[in-house]
Formats: structure tokens, C-alpha cells, sequence
């Protein structure tokens, strides 16, 4: 199976268990299971659930409950977006080309269906089937710690938003994006080994490709925002420069961001070396988050 | 000891639990936590997690981890005031007598204040000290399903924004209701069963137990916005009507909703029989519920 295959297994493979785990459209109250809905099967290119997936089997083939947890991955990360969107913050009326949630459902339905997602997630992780109470305990702690504040997500949006306009200094950009995005994406990776039971080395080895990954990650997301088309973005591209926000290219340059992007999937790659040959597809997922032009 | 003295300690207790469980205000992001404090400790009742605190206390006497587990409780009942006085729902500028969140920090930052909120109510039940795995996943589920949709708080906000200007019916009003305030305070008296390791008998009787109280207290709180003062209320009383919400009021009347309160609370005592007197507090917290004035 070619990679671009394999995305598209796995993508659909997310997606049956979204499908599954979230309140139908004709579930009352409608409205809200439409807005949660509508924003989730978005196009979104479900890499945090993807690699959830993949670190869980490196260690272990089959792991039990690992597709909900990883559905729980992308529950907060498009409840992120939704309120990201709203107009008191980022104010964004297009997202992966479509309107925005709070375009389509308003702001009070907007703000809810995020709400609902978030809460989710947790729910979902509470319940995983085959997974003994121990590990969903760990799961729910990670994603709580990942996704709140201090040191996660929450807490890196914060620092987004009060940065605008401020002087771009290193220590403060890497602060906000091990944060805002960096805590996500290493959360990914470790539920997923949790989920499947990892040992203490694997899990600390794993989390290594996840925070290396989540840093590229990022960089490549500023890099995009100055260097990629409308159309490829679905988003309008160079909003970071006109909000005066502390990105790496404003901080790096182009050029030694684009270096600092492919020495963190380098390294990402190199943390997972005791895998061998098994952990393939991590490292094809490195290299696409560096290369990816969306 | 009277139970007014109760109230004050059991709340003190609550209040010192909250002050270790919430990052400071000097820990980076400083607004957020300010943010996250503001609405915490604005005065309220704590009626909640002293459910929790009792519901545990009945089934063994020093159940640990139950102060976090009832803080957990305020949490999500403050994110949710946060979040539903926002501009884009009820626009509330007053809450307890004190500007909300909003008004103080800023809608984006009240909108960030209350998913941090949400999300750290899950990272401390995840980590509850003492208690067993099993029992701090089934938490988390509780907590999650009160909260969310179908059937939970978020369900019953939708229902209340759809149902404004809708024909008030019986069914309507108390499909809201249940889900709306109902399911988080009968939420309380599981959670704080469950902590204390609770038998289902135990359990199935104290959720009777809450169910009767959530009613209870709804019927209470649509009548005090009839008939309660801005001084009382700390808010602006009359706002249901002004919205044409669905209440009991608008629906029964103001002197069969008040029988239906009374009802309520004695089927609420009722189903404490097999605990005797040592549920004589939760007695008193049905009592109360009732015979608030604010």
C-alpha cells in the first residue's frame, strides 16, 4: 500500500468512528448535532487522529478502543478551531474553503457546539471499550493537560492573542507554539501509546517524535501562511503578518525557518530508532507534516 | 452545629480546595487565571459540590479525593454561568452582583476562561488522589454525559435559546429542564456517591434523590425571577419573561409551580428513607433549595 493509500484508509477509518461516536443530525437537539457535525466533517485532515493511530500500533498491532480515542484527538482539535474562529478572537469567516461555524449556525450555536465537542472527547475517552480504567484515566489526564492551561493549548492561544503587536522575541514563540499546537499533537502520540499499553521507554521515546513533530508542525503552519495560495490554504494566507503575529518566519526568516522545519522531522525520525522498521509510517507522517503545502 | 454554621464551613472547605486546584494568578498566562479566579470565587453558593461533599459523607465518612471530585462540580457550573452570559447567548453585564466575565476580561478571554474551566474539571477528577481507576473514569463519564449533549446541560441551553417565543408546554419545559440544570446537580449527588464507592442500591436512591433536588431547584429559580429583587438575585430579575422563555411560572402559574417545588423536595426526602438519620444534611439541602431567596 502506497502512503497516499494508507492516508486514505486511515482517513476513512477515523471518520466511520466519528460517524459512530457522535449524536446523529436527527438526534435532538438537531441544531447543535449539526454545527458539531458540520465543522468535524469539514475536511480536516484528521493528523492528530492519524497518528494517535500509528503510534499506538508501533506497539501493538491491534490495540483495543484506539480509533474512539483518537476520534477523541479530533473532537478537541476541531472544537479548537470552532471557538479559534468566533469573532472575538481570530474572527475567521472560511476554514478549509467552507464558512465557519459561527457563519452558518451563529455565535451562540458556534461557542455551544464546541463546548459539546470538548466535553465529548472526554466522555468518549471515559468509556473506551477493551481499555482497562487505569490507562483511560492516563488518557483523560493527558488530553485534559494538553488541551488546558498552563503549559497547553489554552494557555498558548492566550499568549497568541496577547502577543499581537508585541516585540517577536525566540523564547517567547516557542513558549506559545510548544503550547498551542505542540501539546496537542505530543498528546496524540502518547494516548495513542498509552492506549496500547507502552511501556515507560517507549512511551518517553515516542513522546520525543511527538514534540519534535508538533515544532515542525507549526513552523510549517507560519511558513504556509506567508508562502501558500487562498486555494491551497482554504483560508485566507499572510493574516499572521496582519495581525502582527509572532511567528517563525517573522523571528527566523523564511530561509532558516524552512531549516529549522526539516531538522525537527529529522529529529522526530531519529527519536524513533528502538522501532526499526516498524514505526515506517511515523516517520512517512513526519515527513509529510514538513512537506505538506495545506 | 447549626446548619447555617454547616453551609459556611462546608463552603470554606470548597473555597480552600479551589485555591489549590486552580493555577495562581502570577502563573503565565496571568489573564487567564484571573480570568478562571474572577468567576470562581464571585460568591456563589457552592450548592453543588456541598451535594457532592454530603452524598459522599453519607456513604462512608472520610471518602478521598471528594473535595476535588465536588470542585470539579464548580467548575463546570462556573464555565457554564462564563459562557451563557456571553453577548452571543443570554448577554447578562451582572452575575451575583458583580459584572461578568465578560465585561471584566473581555469576551475572548471569557470565552477562553470557561474551556479552561471545563477542561481542568476533567484533569482533576482524571487524578483524583486515593481513589481507585475505575472509579475516576466512571466520574469522568458522569461528568461528561451531565454536561454535554444528548441529555445534558449543553441540551438543554439549546433548548432554552430554540424554545424562546415558543408556545410554553409541559413537555418542553421539563425536557429543558432536566437537561439544562438537572442533569449537573443530580450529577453532584452521583459523583460524590461514586467517589465514596457507593453500592448501586446506594446509588440508584441518592440519584432519585438528586433527581427531585435538580427539578426542584429549577422550579425555584424560575419563581425567584418572578418574584425576587435585583438586591437579592444579584442579577436582573424578570429576564425570562422579557425573553419569553419557557418557565414553570409561565407554564403552571406561580402558585402550582411553588406546589410543585414542595413536591419535588419531599420526594427528594423521600427517597433518603434507607440512609436515616444519617442523611439528615441532605434533608436540609433539599429544604433549602426550596426556601432560597436568591
Amino acid at each position: 500500500m502506497t502512503f497516499r493509500e494508507y492516508l486514505t484508509q486511515q482517513q476513512q477509518r477515523i471518520d466511520a468512528e466519528l460517524e459512530r461516536l457522535v449524536p446523529k443530525e436527527a438526534t435532538p437537539p438537531e441544531t447543535i448535532h449539526r454545527a458539531m457535525r458540520y465543522s468535524l466533517f469539514a475536511g480536516g485532515k484528521r493528523i492528530r487522529p492519524i497518528l494517535c493511530l500509528e503510534a499506538a500500533r508501533v506497539i501493538s498491532p491491534q490495540a483495543a478502543g484506539v480509533e474512539a480515542a483518537a476520534c477523541a484527538l479530533e473532537m478537541v482539535h476541531t472544537y479548537s478551531l470552532i471557538h479559534d474562529d468566533l469573532p472575538a478572537l481570530d474572527n475567521d469567516d472560511l476554514r478549509r474553503g467552507k464558512p465557519t461555524c459561527h457563519k452558518v449556525f451563529g455565535e451562540a450555536m458556534a461557542i455551544l457546539a464546541g463546548d459539546a465537542l470538548l466535553t465529548l472527547a472526554f466522555r468518549v475517552l471515559s468509556e473506551l471499550e477493551g481499555v482497562d480504567a487505569g490507562r483511560r484515566a492516563q488518557m483523560v489526564y493527558e488530553l485534559a493537560a494538553a488541551a488546558g492551561t498552563p503549559g497547553g493549548m489554552i494557555a498558548g492561544q492566550v499568549w497568541d492573542l496577547e502577543g499581537e503587536g508585541k516585540t517577536p522575541s525566540a523564547e517567547l514563540l516557542e513558549r506559545i507554539h510548544r503550547a498551542k499546537t505542540g501539546a496537542l499533537l505530543k498528546a496524540s502520540v502518547r494516548i495513542g501509546a498509552i492506549c496500547a499499553g507502552a511501556n515507560a521507554e517507549d512511551l518517553e521515546a515516542l513522546s520525543r517524535y511527538g514534540g519534535h513533530v508538533g515544532l515542525a508542525f507549526q513552523i510549517v503552519d507560519d511558513l504556509l501562511d506567508v508562502e501558500a495560495t487562498p486555494e491551497q490554504l482554504g483560508k485566507t494566507p499572510g493574516k499572521d503578518a496582519a495581525q502582527h503575529k509572532i511567528t517563525f518566519p517573522a523571528v527566523y526568516g523564511l530561509e532558516e525557518s524552512r531549516r529549522m522545519a526539516e531538522r525537527e522531522a529529522s529529529q522526530a525520525e531519529a527519536a524513533l530508532e528502538r522501532f526499526g522498521e516498524r514505526a515506517a509510517r511515523l516517520r512517512e507522517l513526519a515527513r509529510l507534516i514538513v512537506d505538506r503545502s495545506a
